[in-house]
């Protein structure tokens, strides 16, 4: 009850109103995703698990629920101008099939070293491609220069209270699926995935665990947590595309006040989990969708007393969007 | 209602409440399903397609309805013997699981052309490997040994009212899961899956049309029905390593009278169908499983005006146990 007044009399940029408010006005457009279990993965984690599947999202990923509350809360007059967005693939094409759903125009910086099946998405769902460079300076430079000239909305990855909302739906529908479980596993990266996640569930259930998974290669958040505030790194390398963003003004308060931990895991962990995703659960799953699932079976999170009493957890398997050559590495290299 | 009547008039080895019974009795074992649905592959096929996904079923496919059905028929003196039968795999592990859960003897005999992967479901769950030649002479032979030297009970993969009656319980979550469909889809081998389909749908709606797909290097289905009768080829060679079987007496009769259609496909077309499934669908599908996929896509049956009225049409993906090779092969040779 405390950390649920917690919540409410703290301003975040979203709360439990803003996330039911994204589910009405994204409900005709998302899937309500399937929660998948396995018994041969509850053996190998020792508690019982539930994949909740966004790899099964339109678009191929969670970011279809940010970015539809994103661009249907725009009034007509700011549509019509189109939007804009940088994004190494996801919540581009995510935000491109948005803007397709409303008729409006999406103007998509992609850095260069996106993965491929995600720029074929963008161009799937009509999204405007341009290239940027593929650190986040050139990206927000070329975005920039696109809203100057277009006049167009830009509607930021993560960093922005509608994309927070539309991403928390995700616990909506999750805790009605599953109400047994007590822990939710989240990919971090820029947070917004996180921080919705977080602020729908610990509204609904204030004892349920949130843990963070990230790449070792990309831990700005877990060093964000240590240090009291967001730390940037100078170079990011992980396999896990999805995952190399720095956390947003906006999501910070989030994960400093809701996360509970945050799960390091390697690239080979990552992989291993893939694998494991392929050949048991028989889905198609991104490194950084897999992220959860390797972070569950780490020995981090298996040996720390303190999540002993995890028993039922959910496993937010975030996108399948993933070029063959990697998932082909990740059966075969581990 | 005349073929409703129909239906029940006729003696087959199964029937709606030999599939009902069914339905309780394996109810706490099985998953239920999730019917997955794309906007882009509606488009693809100018269809509603309803993926019915057997591939998230125990043991990664449909196989396991029927064995755990089989199993739990026994009365406690047969099960005491064990189980004993010869299958490609997925019917294998199906029953190693089943008889698992009942704490019992399965004994597999499997050929030794089998892929890796569902041996490996086979040896997870317990089963005793006996291994066979790859033709059904010598598999028979062989699970003959194994019946006379332990007593225990044949369950055959298709040929077998307990088998057809499990595997119908598919049509009961179908029709409860998306009751708009008119139209179903069903790999045919040796019959059992769509026997159990077409009798469940056809009792609970007479005008649902069920539709078969068959690889072309294994039409023996195909040439049964023009014949009239069953129809064994000499030689059978196909990707498709589960649709490689011969109709049975038992299932011919139901496929000859409720079976509206044979969609015949080459491996090429199942092969691009595994990549639409992977990269669209973001599940990972066996070349058996892809075949109504390719079948709903195939000239066969978008030219045929006969099914211009096909408007909602559920595929059953039959599973989605596939060794990376092939996959790999799908996504590169097509």
């Amino acid at each position: 009850m405390e950390e649920k007044n917690a919540i409410s009399n703290n301003e975040y940029a979203a709360s439990i109103i803003t996330i039911r408010d994204a589910s009405v006005r994204i409900g005709p457009f998302v899937h309500k995703t399937p929660v998948l279990t396995s018994d041969t993965l509850n053996s190998l984690a020792g508690r019982k698990l539930y994949f909740k599947c966004e790899c099964f999202q339109k678009g191929g990923a969670f970011k279809f629920r940010g970015a539809c509350n994103a661009v249907f809360s725009l009034n007509d007059a700011q549509a019509a101008k189109g939007v804009v967005t940088h994004s190494s693939g996801n919540h581009a094409a995510a935000l491109a099939l948005a803007a397709k759903l409303r008729g409006i125009d999406a103007h998509i910086v992609i850095p260069k070293n996106a993965p491929k099946c995600k720029v074929e998405n963008v161009v799937r769902y009509g999204g405007k491609v341009i290239w940027s460079e593929s650190h986040m300076n050139s990206r927000e430079d070329v975005a920039n220069k696109v809203l100057q000239d277009t006049g167009s909305v830009l509607i930021h990855p993560y960093n922005d209270g509608r994309i927070i909302s539309g991403q928390g739906t995700i616990s909506l529908e999750l805790l009605e699926q599953a109400p047994q479980i007590d822990t939710i596993v989240v990919p971090i990266s820029g947070g917004g995935l996180i921080s919705g996640v977080a602020l729908a569930a610990k509204s609904i259930n204030p004892s349920i665990r949130i843990l963070a998974a990230e790449p070792k290669g990309a831990d700005d958040a877990a060093k964000s947590k240590a240090a009291g505030g967001i730390i940037k790194l100078a170079e990011v390398k992980t396999i896990a595309d999805g995952l190399r963003a720095s956390l947003g003004d906006l999501t910070w308060p989030i994960i400093r006040d809701l996360v509970d931990d945050i799960i390091v895991v390697d690239d080979k962990e990552i992989l291993e989990a893939m694998r494991l995703c392929y050949e048991i659960l028989k889905i198609s799953v991104e490194p950084s969708g897999a992220i959860g699932l390797a972070a569950v079976l780490s020995d981090g999170f298996r040996k720390n007393l303190a999540w002993n009493d995890c028993r039922n957890v959910a496993i937010v398997i975030s996108g399948g969007n993933v070029d063959l050559g990697v998932l082909w590495d990740s059966l075969n290299n581990v």
